[in-house]
C-alpha cells in the first residue's frame, strides 16, 4: 500500500478503503508518512468530503492510536458530556453533579481554556485544593467513591489527533466536517465513556456560526459515535451570546453553585436542564421528558448540590468553597460598564465577550500563558433587554487595573443596540437523536 | 503575508493575488515555506484551479526563481521547440537544422530519457565527440558559428519547478493544467527564446490520452506564454502509435538523417515539416502555408542537411558519422519479432513500445541507470498494416541477448490485431494559434 495512491483516491472523489484509512494513521502517528503527504491528503478530504463509513473509520483509528480508557468496570452508567466550546459554558460543572446524583457515572476529561473560550480544568482549579491531575488509579478511586470525577487528559490519548490537528492548523485544512468529527470523536471515543451528549454551539460565540452548519456538525458527530458503538444524542444550543451571567473561572463556579442551590433559573438553568435531561435518559433508556422530571427533582431536593460537594471534596478540593462561596478570593479590581445609549441590546458578540475576557488575565492566547482566576465579568444585561444610558452593562473584574481601558473597549465594541426589541432566539435550537 | 491565508484562499476558490503567488514562490524557493503548506497549497490548486492570470503569474515567478538566459543578442529570432514527450520523436534532430537552415536561431536545451519516453540529449550522445554539456559562453559560441546548438540544461535554471515538481510527484499533485503549464513553460521562459512551438502529444504513448484534454493543455499553455511575451504555436499531434521507425538512440540519428537527406517521407517526415513550419512561420511573421513551402525546400535542397552536419561539428561531434551512418556501431545482438496471426494492427499501444526501448537498454527507469546507445527497436508493421503470420513486425537491438525475451513479451502485448482495417487517424489533429 502506497499514501500516494491514498493521496490520489480520495482527491479522484473515491473512497478510501477501512484498510487504506488505518494505512494512514498508523503510518503518520509513528512517523512513516511525512507531512507533506498528510496536509496533501486532509484538502483533498476539505474539498471532497467523506463517507459516513470512512468518517467512522477514521474516527475509530484514530481513537485507537494511543491510550484507551478503560470504563467497562462502571457497566453501561457512564455518560460524558462535550461542548464545542463557548463563552460562559460552565454546564459541566452542573450537569456532572446533576447526572452522578441521579445514578450515572460521570468519568471525565476536560480540556483548558484556549482563544476566546474558556476550559473547565481551569475553572475547577479556582477551588483551592481541587486536583486535576490524577493517575488512572486515583481517577477511578474518586469515580468508586464520589460517582464523579473530572480531570485533564490521562496517558497517551489519541496521538494521530494530537499531530494530525497541529497540521492542520497550519494548512488551512480545519474547516471539514469530516476531519472536525474525526478529531472530536476519537477523543470521546477514547475517553471510555458508553453514553455521550454532545452540545453543539451555534452563533457568534461558536466555531459553528449559522444553524445549518451547526446541525450537520451535530449529525455527523452522533452518526458517527453510533456506528463505533455509543449512544448519542447532540443539542444544538445558543452561542449568539454568553451563557449565563459570569465569565470567567472562579465567577463561573460561583454561578454553576447557585444553579446547582436552585436559586439561579435563567439560560444556564434551562441549557444545563436540557443537557443533564438528554443524559439520564442515555443512561436510563427513558424518554427524555421523564428524565427531566428527575433532573428538576436533583435539583430541587438539593441531592445535586450535595453531589458537588462530595465530588469536589473527594478530588482533593476544599468543600467550604462550595458551601460558601463568599469563601472565593475576591478580585483586586472592579470596573463597573454603563450603557452609551438607551435602547434594546440587539445583539452582543459572544466572542468579543470571550476576548474580554481574555485581556482581563482569566483566558489564555497562547497554550503557556498563566491565568488569574478571579478575573473575569458579570454580565447585568443581555440581548433583549432595554436599557437607560448610564445603566449598569455588566462589572468587569480582574488583578491587575491596566487591564480595564482594552477590555472595556473590547466589550462594548460587541454590544449592537437598537431601537426594537430583537425577536427572541430558542435556547435549545434542536435536538438530534 | 501569511502562507496559511494563501491556502485558505484558493481552498475557499478565491483568486490569488500577484504579490501572494510570488510570495509562494519565493519563499517556498528560499525553504521558508515547508513541503506541507505547499503540498496542500497544490493539493488545493489541482482541486479547485487557477485562472489564466494566476498561472501566468505562477509561471512566470517560477521562471524568474534561478538564472533566466538572455538570448537578447539574436534578436528575435530565437526560436525553441517543446514535445510533451513521446515515443521514437526525434524532430529535435531534424526541425532544429531545417529552421536553422532557413534562418531562425536555435539555442535550445534538451533533457535526458525517463519513464517510457526518449530524450534528445541521449540521442545526440550517440554520436562520437558530441558534447552536450557547455558552458554559456561555449554555447553561445556554438550557436554564433553554426545557427545552432543542443545542449543539457545550464546555471540553475527554475529551482522552484525542481523543487515543486519533487514534491507534486509524490503527493498526487501532478495532474493539474495550471501546474503542468507553469512546470514546462517556466522552463521554456527561463531558456529565452522569443518564439516557442509546443508539440503536444495526444494517445497511448502520451501524459494526455484525450484529444480534449490535450487541447486543454495546448491551449492554456498559448495563452500562458503570450500573457508572458512569447510568440507562441501549439500543435496537438498523434501519439497513439511511436513516431517513425526507429526508437533508440543511434537508430533515432539515423532516422533523422534520412528525413533531412530526403529519403524518408512517412509519419516523421510531415510531423517535422509542420512543426518547422510553425517555426518558421513565428519568426518570419509569414503565413504557414508559405512557411511549409521554405521548409520543404530546405529539404530538398540539402541545405537541412548541411546544417546539420554544419551544428554537429561545431559542437564537437564527428561529421563523419551525419556523412555515412553505418558508422554507428552495430549493436552486439538483434531479433526478429515475427506476427503471431494473420490480420490488420488494429492498435498499437505506444507506451508498450517505449517500456520495451527500456527493457533493451536504451533508456532509463531512475535517473541514474546507464544507457545503451545501440540498443533499441526498429518498426516495420505499423497500425493500420495488414499482416501475414510470420511477417515481420520489428526488430529489437540490444547489447545484453538476456534481454530479449521480456522486451518481446512486452512488445507484442501492445499490438491489437483487428478483422477490418481501422479508421485512419491524422498525424496532425490541430493547431493552436
Amino acid at each position: 500500500m502506497r499514501m500516494y495512491d491514498i493521496i490520489r483516491k480520495k482527491r479522484d472523489k473515491e473512497e478510501l478503503t477501512d484498510e487504506e484509512i488505518a494505512f494512514f494513521i498508523k503510518g503518520y502517528t509513528d512517523g512513516d508518512i511525512p507531512d507533506y503527504q498528510a496536509s496533501a491528503l486532509c484538502m483533498a478530504i476539505v474539498l471532497n468530503g467523506m463517507s459516513d463509513r470512512e468518517t467512522a473509520v477514521l474516527t475509530d483509528c484514530m481513537a485507537r492510536s494511543g491510550d484507551m480508557l478503560d470504563l467497562s468496570r462502571y457497566g453501561d452508567k457512564t455518560v460524558d458530556k462535550h461542548s464545542t466550546g463557548g463563552v460562559g459554558d460552565k454546564t459541566s460543572l452542573i450537569v456532572g453533579p446533576i447526572a452522578a446524583a441521579l445514578g450515572a457515572t460521570v468519568a471525565k476529561m476536560s480540556g483548558r481554556a484556549l482563544g476566546h473560550t474558556g476550559g473547565t480544568l481551569d475553572k475547577l482549579e479556582a477551588i483551592p485544593g481541587y486536583v486535576t491531575g490524577l493517575t488512572d488509579e486515583e481517577f477511578f478511586s474518586v469515580v468508586d467513591r464520589a460517582g464523579m470525577a473530572i480531570i485533564g487528559q490521562t496517558g497517551n490519548l489519541t496521538p494521530a489527533d494530537k499531530k494530525l490537528y497541529a497540521l492542520r492548523d497550519v494548512t488551512a485544512t480545519v474547516d471539514s466536517i469530516p476531519l472536525i468529527v474525526s478529531s472530536i470523536m476519537s477523543k470521546k471515543l477514547a475517553a471510555g465513556s458508553k453514553n455521550i451528549v454532545l452540545d453543539v454551539k451555534c452563533g457568534s460565540g461558536a466555531f459553528m456560526k449559522t444553524l445549518e452548519d451547526a446541525e450537520k456538525l451535530a449529525r455527523s458527530m452522533v452518526e458517527i459515535g453510533r456506528r463505533c458503538g455509543r449512544n448519542m444524542t447532540a443539542l444544538i444550543t445558543d452561542m449568539d451570546k454568553p451563557l449565563g451571567k459570569a465569565v470567567g473561572n472562579a465567577l463561573e463556579v460561583k454561578e454553576a453553585i447557585e444553579v446547582l442551590r436552585g436559586n439561579e433559573k435563567g439560560d444556564l438553568y434551562e441549557v444545563c436542564v436540557a443537557l443533564a435531561s438528554e443524559m439520564i435518559a442515555l443512561v436510563k433508556g427513558i424518554p427524555a421528558k421523564d428524565a427531566e422530571k428527575q433532573v428538576i427533582g436533583a435539583i430541587e431536593d438539593g441531592s445535586a448540590y450535595k453531589k458537588m460537594i462530595e465530588w469536589v471534596k473527594t478530588q482533593g478540593g476544599d468543600p467550604r468553597y462550595i458551601e460558601d462561596p463568599s469563601l472565593f478570593p475576591a478580585p483586586k479590581y472592579a470596573k463597573r460598564v454603563c450603557s452609551p445609549r438607551d435602547g434594546y441590546i440587539g445583539r452582543m458578540d459572544a466572542e468579543k465577550v470571550g476576548t474580554t475576557e481574555v485581556l482581563l488575565g482569566a483566558g489564555r492566547i497562547t497554550k503557556t500563558d498563566e491565568i488569574d482566576h478571579t478575573a473575569g465579568l458579570h454580565i447585568e444585561k443581555k440581548t433583549g433587554d432595554y436599557v437607560k444610558k448610564g445603566d449598569l452593562l455588566c462589572t468587569l473584574y480582574t488583578g491587575n487595573e491596566a487591564r480595564f481601558a482594552e477590555a472595556e473597549k473590547r466589550y462594548l465594541s460587541g454590544i449592537v443596540f437598537s431601537e426594537t426589541a430583537p425577536a427572541p432566539v430558542p435556547l435549545v435550537y434542536k435536538i438530534v437523536r
